[in-house]
């Protein structure tokens, strides 16, 4: 059965499950028809939470993510009845494999059955951006299809996953004790990303120290801004495993929401990532259109003549685009 | 005193250290003057052996890298005279504050004096993709200079790494026991990126273990793939700060030079860099003559309307290339 962009959507908002994972799967294979719907869903979007959770691997963050979600399905202080909730995992990328392991993925079972919770998970295409940009278009069908609470999960800090954080009005970064390498996460950049920094698996030993460096680096950090931080990044202890700590992120997380709020800072948010995505959007179709353009063969002719060394790329491009720009 | 493009070109190919280094400059700021002397010097490129040494913060790459430098200038068993080195520092990249921190850097002062040796660090400048296309260019000027061996030393496995990593001939890995994430690594998709492999730090506890764990992955990898693989991805130990496993690993590089020549693969690998090279150069062209059609002020009418839903993303771009692609 194959419906049309306009029942798609129709069923998205009258709340098919169905309806909406097949709507992502077109969205993430960039279907015209899939972005047809989506268009259609857009102006319902722009209610949602998005919040980004990221850290690198064997931080434990999957299971952190997965009992947030209960939590937030369940209810807290913040919203006794609970919220609906969807998960974007975007799975470890490799541009070689496009490979995932879904042992991750396997532990979310335990949420399954929940008609309030919707679970994706994406793979990379291998595209530079590609995740980026498919990402960005899951995100907005599942706030146009009325999830409250987008919690999208990456791993590390690497360009593609600063990029999905940018989606992320609240950006969740979880770290672990002994892993040897909090002040190099400074370096990594991790930090600067970072709206709420968690410390994981808590029960560990050194975990007070890795707190305590946490906290000095983001307070340095702060002061070298030379400016009043309106937002302290709060670093909170957690224990994923056992529950512990959940509480107080999403306690974290709804203070940094109202704090967006307050400030205009979710206005400026947003206008960042409907650039980016425009941006994005443009670029792709650019390329598309021009090597549509191009005779058969011409392009792969000048890529023999670059590495005969020819020409320099510089040359080549200019030449390709001078011949072939409409 | 400003040179000419010619001049330029000129000075760098007779060796001239301030021409290089203001060449590189201009090349990472994308200036049409040092594209130009670029596009120049470019057919003297292509003799260079391109090693991408790549490895998450804590393994003890920089010192790895020191060493190698040192190995391949002073003349090892392969090359007994030792040859031109060029290393290319690719710092941390953080989009947020384009920061690098230089400790690594200042290591590497005790290789400075050596008319051979060239040293040079890139800082991110934030755009995706911009890192891996200014590397390329400056990776370029340095073989057509006569750098027989360029060094390009990357942290970690983002994309943006990978990318980078795609400019080299061999890619070497590096990693170190007691990280509690040697199998996390197979996930994250670097071992996949690997010709080599380094245990660095193999003086650590476990440090064995580490070495059978990778060994064990790497076969399975290979075993996977279900067919016979002409290069067996080595597995080397080495403590670096000891100056242990150096020359192993420079026999290993240059083995697998070797390897490349003999199956064809070089070319192969040749043949990717220069797609991919021209492809990026492609879309900033693209992207960047497109915008300057836009009549001022219109691109940033269409974010607000896309921020009022009004339009959604797909069809605000799909309505600006229809009104302006040329």
């Amino acid at each position: 059965m194959k419906w049309t962009s306009t029942e798609m959507a129709a069923r998205v908002l009258a709340g098919d499950r169905l309806a909406l994972a097949r709507l992502l799967t077109l969205i993430e294979n960039e279907d015209p028809h899939g972005l047809e719907a989506l268009s259609i869903l857009y102006p319902q979007s722009g209610n949602a939470h998005i919040i980004g959770i990221t850290g690198a691997p064997g931080t434990g963050k999957s299971t952190l993510v997965n009992r947030l979600a209960r939590l937030l399905r369940d209810g807290s202080a913040e919203a006794p009845d609970g919220v609906r909730v969807a998960v974007v995992a975007v799975d470890p990328s490799s541009p070689f494999s496009g490979g995932a392991i879904l042992g991750d993925r396997i532990r979310m079972r335990d949420l399954a059955g929940d008609p309030g919770l919707f679970i994706r998970s994406m793979a990379s295409r291998g595209a530079l951006g590609g995740l980026a940009r498919t990402t960005a278009g899951v995100v907005e069908a599942l706030d146009a299809a009325g999830y409250q609470c987008i919690l999208i999960e990456t791993v590390g800090a690497g360009q593609a996953e600063v990029e999905i954080a940018r989606l992320a009005h609240t950006t969740v970064v979880v770290d672990a004790p002994g892993r040897g390498d909090d002040v190099q996460a400074i370096k990594a950049g991790i930090l600067e990303i970072a709206d709420i920094l968690v410390v994981n698996k808590f029960d560990l030993p050194s975990a007070e120290n890795t707190l305590m460096a946490l906290k000095a680096a983001m307070s340095m950090a702060n002061y070298e801004e030379g400016e009043e931080q309106p937002w302290q990044v709060p670093v909170l202890p957690a224990v994923a495993t056992r529950g512990e700590g959940i509480d107080a992120l999403a306690e974290s997380i709804a203070a940094h929401r109202r704090y967006l709020e307050r400030s205009g800072e979710l206005q400026s948010r947003d206008r960042a990532r409907v650039t980016a995505r425009l941006q994005e959007l443009l670029r792709e179709r650019l390329e598309r259109d021009f090597l549509d353009r191009l005779p058969d063969g011409r392009y792969e002719a000048m890529i023999e003549e670059v590495l005969a060394r020819k020409r320099s790329p510089t040359e080549a491009v200019a030449e390709l685009l001078q011949a072939f720009a409409a």
